[in-house]
């Protein structure tokens, strides 16, 4: 990431909050990138019991977030019922200040707010799956074998559009008060990336059966 | 990640809801562990407008975590009005399985349920606060400022008992149907650790200022 790049500067923190599908170019591009890099979003629904959050994968399809998972699952059938929330937070590395108050984390996190809605058309829904693994592991899809019908009937799918959005990142170095400069404290960021480890083989296919290069490659950005 | 020395072997998921401070002793432990891992949580609330869900930095004191901000802050004013919910999800690795249905993640997460509670005793407050400089950075609070107490009265610190929690797990290799057992395809598990980078240094201390040991060894586990 940037920040193990550069000296940690200023830091900046910026928050945006647009209805991004009516808005200018630079914060959909922002959300976007965000929401490209994530893995795993938290689905927010309100219950009877309060509220809930619930971590799942999840895929931007354009100016959407797709969600899938049983149908029995009570997350998917709970987030119809009424407006969800799906954040998505990336953690870039820590910012230690001189002093303890100004201790923070670099982030960057996007916010959505609305109405997800069921796909039900089985072809809508097959290539919304084809998008979800492809947010998981792009190339993969050209391998792995595509749902049976059964599957097909067995996996919800819903459709989140990206209307409300609020993105908010966090970068930069410690902002520390003036009249602690001097003190002798170590002050400075420590990244945190996800850096992917080796691939662990299925013991149960052929040894010689080659990782395929997205897997060998694999980044998150 | 132990998925990481280990051929990816069966896939188990494991659930546990429990009130835990009224269990036996596996629930705590295995929360706990998934807790103090963990650097940010995902706190949901329910707004006039519906849930919402914002990540902040959180710390496990014994049976209760602690959540902290500004004392402006719309989530802490919130989170003390009604129940919250608050999830820590650990990303392990990517599950590559032989099918598309199959494809899935390694993760640990835990969900609380409860109400939270604000901490307004001065000398609790400090001791809170030093909580959660340790658990971002343990060793930090030996060397940071500690707060004054302007920087103690912007700070709102509230506590939600570990009460009603529950604990998920993902682990192990792929689950394929077996008739795709013989697909040529390779299945296996990407783990996807979280490694620290080299530590940036402010640009504002002297270049001879040593980097503390808890920063250039840190993990997060």
């Amino acid at each position: 990431m940037s920040s193990s790049e550069a000296p940690a500067g200023p830091p900046s923190v910026r928050t945006t909050v647009r209805r991004i599908a009516e808005r200018a170019s630079y914060d959909p591009a922002s959300a976007h990138a965000i929401l490209d890099e994530g893995l795993v979003c938290h689905v927010g629904l309100v219950t009877d019991d309060g509220p809930v959050v619930i971590p799942t994968l999840y895929a931007r399809d354009g100016d959407r977030l797709l969600l899938h998972g049983s149908v029995a699952s009570r997350l998917l059938r709970g987030a119809t019922d009424g407006p969800v929330c799906v954040t998505v937070t990336l953690v870039d590395g820590l910012v230690l200040a001189r002093s303890a108050f100004h201790h923070a984390v670099n982030y960057r996190s996007v916010v959505v707010f609305g109405q997800a809605e069921r796909i039900d058309d089985p072809e809508e829904k097959r290539a919304a799956l084809d998008v979800l693994v492809e947010a998981l592991v792009p190339g993969r899809t050209a391998d792995a074998r595509r749902p049976n019908d059964v599957e097909l009937r067995q996996t919800a799918v819903l459709a989140l559009p990206l209307h409300e959005v609020s993105v908010k990142v966090r970068d930069g170095g410690a902002k520390d008060e003036p009249e602690d400069l001097d003190l002798p404290v170590w002050a400075g960021v420590l990244p945190l990336p996800v850096v992917p480890g080796a691939p662990v083989p299925d013991t149960l296919q052929p040894a010689d059966l080659p990782v395929p290069p997205y897997v060998l490659d694999y980044r998150r950005r």
